[in-house]
């Protein structure tokens, strides 16, 4: 975080609400919140999470009717970090709770609203873009939003309605466009602990396809979020790495190091049906944030071969 | 309406729920949908309008927490045009209910995708395009929507949501960027009504701007709606009639039939702040749903001058 961003987060840290909060991203973004001098409050289904003493936790399943309305009215938050959505793997793509969680999302921004808080940021998805194009270098301002899947678009819906809300409710908003996000407490089922768990059973791995993606690291992934949180840049960010990486190659990384590499292979016969390239063009988080992503892949992965699960 | 949609809709005329029906736009959709087969039901907050016999009345203020899902699941519609919003002149810009009518929305089109609707069609504004743009002819699938305004922002994230809503619910959609409609039954305080109330009053009639605007005539706005609704089509569609006429050449028609050219002036000592041009490029409408416009500018100021009221 800039110094003098954390400086004024210093003098007025102000009250934070943080939703989603031990979930694989939100669990990062907890941790990049407690560095701040600010009062922290995090909500999950359960109520209960880490950092007791320092954490204020809130239960409250923000699908439910009324659920994110009374939360916010409870926590008065000046900041709010809205992460909680579905991210089962496989099934969030078109799960109809996208649904719910966007109606309660719109519960969250009025509550804001109407409690008169300052700043929201949410957590958007490279899915927002428009992936039938050649040119697969996302650009927050430039790369049409024309999501395909019901995930993608109620994320874009949701940021659409953020900005909404915002202007009415005269709160400052962001929206964190996450690329494809790894590392220490990713969830299973997700490629690299799928990979890591087959080849540490003996089991052979088999890549769907061989596309290149923008991996960002999970706890760079908070450190911007929380970023974005505590500056006053309005407007949609890409959060990812800014380099491009192929699936066999992340793989390759891991099996190798794992002593596995005998094992992985790309399933030359299934149809690609996604772009062959995704990275985030990252030039504008550099311009107007002022931040980079600090972990390199190679970096990221080997920490992935040091803390598999 | 073409001839091979409206023999559809004979053979199975479905239930039609047409919300805000006796609004000024409402009004003229319900005209046109009378004109069909189907069983019409209409809501406001009154519940009560004309053509009591052909039409089931319901009332609704879709503002309040729950009251669309309940409304929608009361009527069970097939066919659902979403008309209702704020449309007080002046107010509607900025007002905070825009908030409120997008959570309204959004109840509506949950409700509409549990009870297993078929067809949504919402009614948005051209204030959902960049007006920054020094090119005013708006494309529905190549001008950025970069709203300026809440009104704007507010339904530019009701079609993001009736997208992820339509996806979600396997519902098909589309949605009608409405320019400046005007005619009978126009809202006091709107500029048409606003200088024939001050012409027959022989009071004077400055216009703040001469800017180049797409008047569309309501009972085309009510018939291009309709149309869109018993159709499949699905996206964004103009509802305009692609002809730019300048502010003054309109109050100038209208106050050189009422006899009193002399009162009408335009101020030239104002800012101007909106742009120049702002006209509908109707080719997508009637290249996808082979509809324009029937009414021409002269023919529809004709009747504000034989029904000034």
């Amino acid at each position: 975080m800039s110094e003098n961003v954390r400086a004024r987060m210093t003098e007025n840290p102000g009250r934070i609400l943080l939703t989603g909060a031990t979930g694989f991203l939100g669990s990062h973004c907890l941790n990049s919140l407690l560095r701040l001098d600010s009062e922290i409050h995090a909500a999950n289904v359960s109520g209960t999470g880490p950092h007791e003493g320092r954490v204020v936790w809130h239960g409250a399943d923000l699908r439910e009717a009324d659920a994110a309305q009374r939360l916010v009215e409870r926590v008065a938050p000046t900041h709010l970090l809205h992460n909680a959505w579905i991210a089962t793997p496989g099934r969030f793509w078109s799960d109809p709770d996208n649904l719910r969680w966007l109606q309660g999302g719109l519960g969250l921004l009025r509550g804001f609203a109407n409690a008169g808080g300052h700043r929201f940021v949410g957590v958007g998805t490279c899915a927002e873009y428009d992936w039938s194009l050649e040119d697969g270098i996302c650009r927050e301002d430039e790369t049409p939003i024309r999501p395909s899947t019901l995930y993608g678009k109620a994320k874009a819906a949701m940021w659409s309605a953020t900005q909404a809300f915002a202007h009415g409710g005269h709160f400052s908003s962001a929206w964190g466009r996450v690329f494809l996000p790894y590392g220490p407490g990713d969830t299973p089922g997700r490629l690299l602990p799928s990979l890591v768990a087959s080849l540490t059973s003996n089991r052979p791995f088999s890549l769907k396809n061989n596309v290149a993606r923008d991996f960002v690291f999970a706890p760079d992934v908070g450190d911007m979020l929380a970023h974005l949180l505590i500056g006053e840049a309005e407007g949609a960010f890409n959060v990812g790495s800014g380099e491009a990486t192929r699936l066999l190659a992340a793989a390759g990384y891991v099996a190798d190091r794992l002593g596995r590499g005998d094992l992985l292979s790309v399933d030359a016969g299934s149809p690609v049906t996604e772009p062959d390239l995704l990275v985030a063009d990252m030039s504008k988080v550099e311009a107007v944030l002022g931040w980079r992503a600090p972990t390199t892949i190679a970096q990221g992965l080997e920490a992935v071969v040091q803390n598999p699960a």
